[in-house]
């Protein structure tokens, strides 16, 4: 990829940021009215107190929108959509579709992980309680459907069922990825294999690039085909974003700004290189590696010491090679169901944007 | 209502319990298998690690549901169902469609409220973890859907999509009602009006007995006038149950034993009976009582100030009264939309039985 394509990439998505932004402020504005709260929530039976939900739930739900993100989802679904040949008047409001949830689930995700800082300030729930931060989080897990509701005259009835189904089973299927993870983060990882590694990673990471690419095939009136396979390739994105992550918290001095040395490591992570290393090991290596991992040590040298081990078995290369495989072939099979467009162009070009970073 | 009526009811529900347990166990098995799972969230692309899933999903998940709990919004559901004239054969799954949200809604609750004790056990965020609870609580908020997804064969499409959005609708408004609830408890309760408390209850406790009711006319192939009129009969019983919860708070010994001693006044909660008082009361009085919920005391003779106060400005006896005329003019809106039949009479003698408890 040239720098003049990145850059045109990079551009494109500020751009589409502004205006996807705008369309997240039309299901859930920076400060409700009556008007939005009807729209919102229905006539009141009685009468609304505004002053108390701007406060715990529009407030705390546009400082962390403000804070920053690429959008990179809503821009996926929207290059989908143009590839499958969309109306894209009719269809453009569904992209924010799973950045709704995206965001909703990361501070969903801080809270469970107990974590500080998100995007340079401190996290939701330390900012505004756990409770407002749960309520705030599941909020945004629920508001997606209501664009389906307010747009359910763009879509004819069988469409609009689809989506509904594609919404609701990649909200089933985060949860188990996260539940994954979860468990494995309390030290039940004595046993984990390379493909239920993977697995984590198509639900926790892959499962709102999926929803997103999916949503795009079906309201384009895509068929069953290309739901599954561009969906694959979406997913496969965010497997490799994820295998990224690792690679880059286990070599790159870069990292070390936006977490701690080798946090994975101190973590006693069980990564894609991990998982590969311990396979391949000798007897005494493999030992040493599971010793300095259960540690959980911040000890540079020790540290030093894994990543040297990971580099010894080529661990690290293989997740490289991993990662850039797992999104060529699918690129390869989804491509197939696409017509050749100048748009289809476009979504490879971006495709690979979004899995060069950095590695 | 008559002993042998309410012994009847309590009856029929216990015996509905089981059934609707078995329903909720064929979404969400104790111990899943790979059929499970793949019924669940689809066949794997890599492999699952199901031990995992069933420590951090299914553990916890029946852990609650076995401590308990009346199971009566689906026994509403049916009810209403039958009085409709519905296939049951078809519909009946659908029934624990707000139950499993509802016992979803605990668990999250208890996360935000800090809580200790549910049903007699630690929260499931003591025994779990809060991670492990919330990821838990809000998979019970997704799975219902499953139930859409699975039975889509046994509804046409608009009925499907209605469905969908009844779903959808009251898990928003929900959050929008806990955000009321934990905006208030922080403090800032200066201004609530009994309206806005209304409003709260409409939304907080109102929502899941609205969505068994909705969701049962709507799967009935009910009117929008059936799925207005009777879901505002369940609304009414939702707000009618917490208006009662705040009297037994404030006048049984009974209560003492669930909660402790005149909680909602250690907490300085602005229940209806309060928002009357403080409208009725002269200066002094009101005073006072603004003076002593501001303590947050524990202390018995101060609490038993508050209660003669909410006696001498009658406020107990209008909460009471204000609950039965509740429901009992919504039920006369909601019955006029249903046919003649014994199956209405069940539903007025459970609604009836559902509104009588203890007051």
């Amino acid at each position: 990829m040239t720098e003049d394509t990145k850059t045109k990439i990079e551009k494109f998505l500020e751009e589409r940021k502004q205006e996807i932004d705008d369309t997240i402020r039309k299901y859930i504005p920076e400060n409700l009215s009556h008007e939005h709260m009807e729209m919102l929530v229905g006539r009141a039976r009685y009468e609304y107190d505004i002053e108390a939900i701007n406060n715990s739930i529009t407030k705390p739900i546009w400082d962390f929108l403000s804070r920053g993100g690429k959008r990179w989802r809503p821009a996926l679904f929207m290059l989908v959509a143009e590839a499958m040949g969309a109306d894209m008047e009719k269809v453009k409001d569904f992209a924010v579709i799973p950045e709704m949830a995206h965001e909703g689930s990361i501070m969903i995700d801080d809270i469970e992980d107990n974590g500080e800082l998100r995007r340079g300030k401190p996290c939701t729930h330390k900012l505004f309680g756990i409770d407002i931060a749960v309520n705030a989080g599941n909020t945004m897990y629920f508001l997606p459907m209501l664009i389906l509701i307010k747009n359910r005259g763009n879509l004819d009835e069988n469409t609009t069922i689809r989506a509904y189904e594609v919404f609701a089973q990649e909200m089933i299927n985060i949860h188990f990825g996260q539940a994954l993870d979860i468990w494995w983060h309390k030290g039940n990882t004595d046993t984990i294999t390379e493909k239920q590694y993977m697995q984590m990673c198509a639900y926790k990471t892959g499962c709102l690039a999926r929803m997103a690419a999916k949503l795009a095939v079906v309201v384009s009136g895509g068929s069953t085909e290309q739901e599954e396979k561009i969906g694959k390739m979406a997913e496969s994105i965010g497997i490799a974003f994820q295998i990224q992550d690792d690679i880059l918290s286990a070599s790159s001095e870069k990292f070390q700004t936006k977490k701690g040395y080798g946090d994975d490591i101190t973590e006693g992570k069980r990564t894609l290189m991990v998982i590969h290393a311990l396979g391949k090991a000798n007897e005494k290596d493999r030992k040493r590696l599971l010793e300095i991992l259960n540690l959980h040590t911040r000890e540079h040298a020790l540290i030093d010491e894994v990543i040297s081990l990971l580099n010894k078995y080529d661990s690290i290369s293989y997740a490289k090679k991993f990662a850039k495989e797992l999104v060529n072939n699918a690129w390869s099979e989804a491509e197939s169901t696409l017509p050749k467009t100048d748009a289809k162009k476009r979504l490879k070009a971006f495709v690979d944007f979004l899995i060069e970073r950095n590695i």
